[in-house]
């Protein structure tokens, strides 16, 4: 078995203070890992001479290829480039092609060739050019006995721009490797160690090239089975043999044998059946559209929210009574209902979700316990309606109460309990 | 100066193959930087004990304060409470403390007591155990040559829960620093280079304790000013004459003096002045309400958003004419105009916001090429509209539409060009 193992380097400060969440080290190990590559480590530094070195040395010791992101920049605090270029003993010559493009971006974009821009076009004569068409700054291939380094700016649609284009075509011809392949089945209603109780046997008997590994999420849990082998064939039927033998013990739990979010789940089924689906959204604040239309061809079942965040809002576009949000508060069960039997007819939709409630701390101010909130989901026939208690703050309340809506949906339209 | 230097260590195959962003670092650098101590390395490895043992050795090696995510769950691939036992010396006893919530927690859920779950209750006797009000998996605080090292479930709010109630309390105990303090100036309209250039001189002129960071994002550029020091006091005036300076220089491109997000330079703009503010939103499916909702109050002035994501709801619902979409189709200034008045007629509302487009690749089918993107602002006298072309996919695009709409909305209440 060959194993091509490699790092990624992430470099700058606002990862160290927490200021800008890394979203591009997760995009490229996906992207590695369905060519069989495997991330080993990932490691952040700060825009610090010596710690990149350093960070350098020790992933360039440990890994086939390392992944550098950040520091390309045109500004005093982007050093990497200078600092690669020493570190492969190079010198800076101007890429015409680099100029070319970067003369073409500011008259495009009506700006002055500043100075500055044009260091951008300066690079190492020890490396490749990968084009940036998105941006300014190049990326950079560099080999050093044997091993492959890739330097890419941070600006994460930059990053993935390079990668596509030319990244991802170069490392394909340049490793081959074993196949590394996943399946997951999503589950919904028990907990991890229920699971893993009912599964057990299963779990055991997998063979060592195949792991299994759970994640919890927002009532649901995500199985991954992962397996490596030199027979991708071979691998892929063992694979899908565990998924089945373990989707079959847990049958009443499953939601999907891929790893889609919920989002896609629900798409799946309304464009399969030919039904619409409309939303009342107050407390979620449009959140649950905004998951829902994520998926490309949402609008085939999807019509549309209303985000009725002021009472009046649920009363004037809804219709919900007056007299209702008085007597029972816009954070009730008979409020909910009204919001989804309005949203089913100013929608005109098969299927309709509601969701009021208060998601902060203050929640008394509001009548109602901090994070209570009601849901409704109904077709023409029918409404089901649940109260929920979210403990965490208003964010996480309200990702947990989208997660939770759009499970509510799923279990309303397969009956289940 | 003296320096507290951490590390962070998030550990799970899921990080690896980049099924999972990691928000928990970003969270954990936050707070630790308000307190003055500076993450220096952030590292992420496997479910794999060599790997694990590695990152625990060269980590100590270089920082004083280890915190360490991931791996304590109930399931075979959580391997970290044992390892850091065996790492550690000690030996697994059974807590007490830990042991009574856990069965309290499980008769709450309405679950049976598993032996999986009392594992949970075993600890290191090496450890000093941090309660996990928010589950099951106890925190553990261990110290080690005069270093510190903190392991935390992976899952993010009982991450947060543990470090806030016990994590941070004791940190802040156990270690004095340095001040370390942060200045932001957040900017629209013009690109880093521009900004570089224009504050050459300032930027040259700034002591070597203080160091000045570009942070460019959709339409938006943020600096921030990092400044350390013996004498905090001494340093926040330091920091804000610089940050004064800068800022009076590229006046007419600030949006704040703080590193807060637009909804949040919204929120505080429309509250002060007694507005509010409604939407109609199509191809942001939502987004734009979702984003405006996350900031707490903003019910005070935003009263909601019509999420017209068929043609049909544009119509029933906002009151755009047939004839209007007929004639010029869902993506044209025509139709966006219509819509953001009839937002502000049906929401009732001082300001309203309206975005209609095609954010995918097969954008011909409706009409307008790929990524065109109408929007509007207006209020009872005035009425401005823009045309937008986003060059990414689905889902970069509709995120920069949001900004791009928030930042519209912006100048439209600022009277910026």
């Amino acid at each position: 078995m060959s194993n091509i193992a490699a790092s990624i380097i992430t470099i700058g400060d606002e990862l160290l203070i927490g200021q800008v969440i890394d979203t591009n080290s997760a995009w490229i190990a996906q992207r590695l890992n369905r060519m069989g590559i495997d991330v080993q480590r990932r490691v952040a530094v700060g825009d610090e001479r010596a710690a990149i070195v350093h960070a350098l040395d020790e992933e360039l010791s440990k890994s086939s290829l390392v992944i550098i992101t950040g520091g390309l920049g045109p500004t005093a605090d982007d050093i990497t480039k200078p600092l690669l270029n020493e570190y492969f003993g190079g010198k800076m010559i101007v890429d015409e092609r680099v100029l070319a493009h970067l003369k073409e971006m500011m008259i495009r974009r009506n700006r002055p060739v500043l100075e500055r821009n044009m260091k951008q076009a300066e690079v190492p004569d020890v490396c490749t050019v990968l084009t940036n068409k998105m941006g300014s700054a190049p990326g950079m291939w560099f080999e050093k006995d044997g091993k492959v380094i890739i330097a890419l700016p941070g600006v994460p649609f930059e990053m993935v721009s390079i990668m596509e284009d030319e990244g991802l075509p170069r490392l394909k011809e340049r490793f081959t490797s074993d196949a590394l392949l996943h399946r997951s089945i999503i589950t919904a209603g028990e907990g991890e160690s229920y699971i893993a109780e009912k599964i057990k046997d299963l779990e055991e008997a997998l063979p060592t090239h195949i792991r299994l590994a759970y994640l919890p999420g927002a009532g649901m849990v995500r199985l991954r089975l992962t397996g490596r082998g030199g027979d991708a064939v071979q691998l892929a039927e063992e694979l899908s043999a565990a998924q089945t033998a373990i989707a079959a013990r847990i049958e009443n739990i499953v939601v999907a044998l891929e790893d889609i979010p919920l989002e896609h789940v629900l798409a799946n089924w309304f464009r399969k059946e030919g039904k619409t689906l409309g939303l009342a959204e107050s407390c979620t604040g449009g959140n649950v559209a905004h998951h829902l239309t994520q998926i490309k061809g949402a609008s085939e079942y999807f019509k549309g929210s209303i985000v009725c965040y002021r009472n009046e809002i649920k009363e004037h576009v809804i219709g919900v009574a007056t007299a209702t949000i008085e007597q029972h508060g816009a954070i009730s069960e008979e409020t909910v209902t009204e919001m989804v039997k309005g949203a089913l007819k100013v929608l005109d939709v098969d299927y309709a979700y509601a969701v009021t409630g208060i998601l902060d701390s203050d929640g008394e101010l509001y009548g109602a316990p901090s994070g209570t909130v009601w849901m409704a989901v109904a077709d023409k026939e029918r409404v089901d309606t649940k109260k929920f208690y979210f403990p965490f703050d208003r964010l996480r309340n309200k990702d947990m109460a989208t997660s939770m809506g759009m499970l509510m949906i799923w279990k309303f339209i397969n009956n289940r309990p």
